[in-house]
């Protein structure tokens, strides 16, 4: 079989066999096969699709164009989150301490942001000194000394995934539910873990618009995961605003750390709890929900989860004097406010724009060579159901970057809808997954 | 509007605009855009389809990518002629002369094989000294002179095509109306002409396997001609067997030749008569179809049309010694007959298998970079519902290269199959269209 005839054989409908999937993905890799066939393929999949099986043969494919880490040397249960990207997302920062604190073993490989979506990688890099680019036995090392450890995706671990990737992002392929999967898992089936906590965002900031669409990407991730020996178990959170109240990436960490010191706000305190609590149940099935949230939300509050974060930002070479002083780090040189034009409820945030407006003021990237300005951010003060008065501030811009930070206002003020009646709020979790299907939330 | 955004939209089954569809071609043309982006795109028409406002913009868009041949300056209405392809199709070599012999001006502008069909380039080529690269100007010179010339596409005219077709070719994306149908009438509408009569193939040797499918490609070429101000007729023919019985390069001009000198096989003589009846009324439309056939017929048999052949290949530059004596062509090293392997009717020929077994013998070639043994071929001697009795030959096949041979003779035998009962012969004329739909064929 050539690529050229397993185009064909996909864009005529038919099922294709690990061997072609397999062939496929590794001479894609080694560069055997030219990107205008696999673009072609791609596009191939965004209309023909995939079952379930050749969705678990590409992950497989793809996973195994790399390094597999092993961490069966460490003791004890590892268990990884992973979110499919919002705005204002910055649960990752709490929660791998705060797992860690509860004796869950946390090897955590995050992503860089893209678009208007943010990255954990470069919020922790919003931290003077922050290494995130640890070697696989540098990993292994930290992760057995302190329970923990959070680095960048290496060029080891699922290659075929990052050169699959680049080209999906600019061939209008990225929006297909078994490519998703399969770029998503790849990955976290080479970290070595045991089990996984999956974050399914769903709304106007996530990638997946509709409740159904999200439910079908949890499915087929849980499955893939199962298929593959390790627990899954997926939240579907809403993304109808930002989370918590700080866009950007120092104002984002700041906020982190402010919540792990017991002072976040209650959207994310209570999201990033329940989370720990599924990644502890994974851990310890010995444990109940109730217990694992109990304990979640006491180790936000008695400082074992910010102690814990300290020791991995010391063991990244991170400043932590900054984390002394918080209110030392670099200011930027405006702070616009956007006040409310009427009275009112804020019925929705717009996240698409509040992230495109941190693109614009230098907070996130429009290509994965821009440079980020870690001090830009935005922070939201009124959330979706807040009571509002002419002339109050909705939010305010943090920037340095002057050229584009009027449309970023501009921008920032749309996307507020404001209205006479209160809406109804949703709930942060719309539902939960694992591999027999939904979960009663009680 | 970027490239991207263009296949996103393509993608998400919206229509495109005029001048986004203009964009994509010229700056593809210009090296603008990468081939992996117009892949995606192409997967993306192939699926999602175009209706038939964009498949004219992107006729026109490709047309004009390049020259537009003027060819006014030459008295008399001229009349090409252009078959999707299929095996054993020499009706060009014969019908081009014929036309031009009755008073037609015949610009015609052919292509080389490719897989399994032949192409008129290589069989004019198969006469030493034949140069079918003469500049646009010996053309207009050419046709001004003798009222006929027969030429490769030349890089002057539409180059987007040229690198379409060649992404096309290796991504998957050659079968789909809108995108086929660019391709040839790009072509066509640069040649200068008139009117155009279509060849549109059906069956198990052509492009098009269904008489639906080939309806709709023919009522799409019709209308694409008639909205720039051609007139079209289409004809849909059998091709579920060979044209004639040579095929192959100097066997199927030697066909060609016998042909034109009175001595043709009947199927041949019917099509090529009718397509010169067809090109005829359209040059002179104050003639009937009866005269118009009674009258290419006539110049079969009375040595004009084979005339007017000779004045081309002097023109041409062609050995005209050859055809003074076509047993003095080389001979091949073998000529291996295929014998029946039982009694009975013959129910169908698979002319994809033949059109093969001819690559493998060196007729054809499976990449634009191999060469063709002119000498090679395939001899059919016995021909849809004729009665064979075992041992008695089928076919031979002509050829001098050994490495492929048993193979290519296998094909031969797989194609044939043989059974107890006389089969129904389909018509060679299946069905004739112009802008009106279906005409009546008496």
């Amino acid at each position: 079989m050539t690529a050229y005839e397993i185009i064909l054989k996909k864009r005529d409908k038919q099922e294709l066999t690990k061997n072609e999937i397999k062939m496929l993905v590794d001479d894609y890799t080694a560069g055997k096969i030219p990107d205008y066939q696999m673009s072609a393929f791609l596009m191939a999949v965004y209309f023909a699709g995939m079952n379930f099986r050749e969705t678990t043969d590409l992950t497989i494919a793809m996973r195994d164009s790399g390094t597999v880490i092993d961490l069966s040397m460490i003791p004890g249960k590892k268990v990884d989150k992973h979110s499919t990207g919002g705005v204002g997302d910055k649960i990752s920062l709490i929660l791998a301490p705060l797992a860690a604190s509860l004796g869950v073993i946390v090897p955590m490989i995050s992503g860089r942001g893209l678009g208007h979506t943010g990255g954990t990688l470069d919020k922790l890099e919003s931290i003077p000194g922050f290494n995130i680019g640890l070697s696989i036995s540098q990993f292994q090392q930290t992760l057995k000394d302190i329970g923990v450890c959070m680095i960048g995706q290496t060029a080891e671990i699922a290659p075929a995934d990052k050169k699959l990737y680049a080209l999906r992002d600019v061939t209008g392929t990225v929006e297909s539910i078994p490519l998703i999967s399969a770029s998503i898992m790849s990955k976290k089936l080479a970290e070595g873990i045991d089990a996984l906590v999956l974050d399914v965002k769903v709304g106007n900031g996530a990638f997946m618009k509709s409740f159904e669409r999200a439910a079908e990407l949890a499915k087929n991730l849980i499955s893939i995961g199962e298929n593959s020996g390790k627990s899954v178990i997926a939240l579907l959170t809403n993304m109808d605003e930002p989370l918590g109240k700080a866009v950007g990436n120092w104002i984002e960490m700041r906020e982190s750390i402010e919540t792990l010191r017991g002072d976040g706000p209650d959207d994310l305190v209570e999201l990033t709890a329940a989370f720990s609590a599924y990644m502890l149940i994974l851990a310890k099935p010995e444990l109940t929900y109730e217990e694992a949230y109990f304990r979640s939300k006491a180790n936000l509050k008695n400082g074992r989860a910010y102690e814990k974060f300290l020791e991995i930002v010391q063991r990244h070479g991170g400043d932590t004097d900054i984390l002394a002083d918080l209110d030392g780090y670099p200011k930027t040189k405006h702070a616009i406010p956007i006040t409310a034009k009427s009275d009112g409820f804020v019925l929705s945030i717009n996240c698409l724009e509040v992230g495109m407006a941190g693109v614009l003021i230098g907070a996130g990237r429009r290509t994965k060579e821009d440079a980020i300005d870690y001090s830009s951010g935005i922070m939201i003060h009124k959330k979706v159901g807040d009571r509002v008065i002419e002339g109050e501030i909705l939010a305010t811009v943090y920037t340095s970057i002057d050229d584009q930070l009027e449309s970023a206002c501009q921008k920032i003020e749309q996307a507020y809808e404001i209205g006479f009646n209160a809406p109804d709020k949703k709930p942060l979790i719309l539902a939960v997954m694992d591999r027999n299907g939904f979960r009663d939330m009680g």
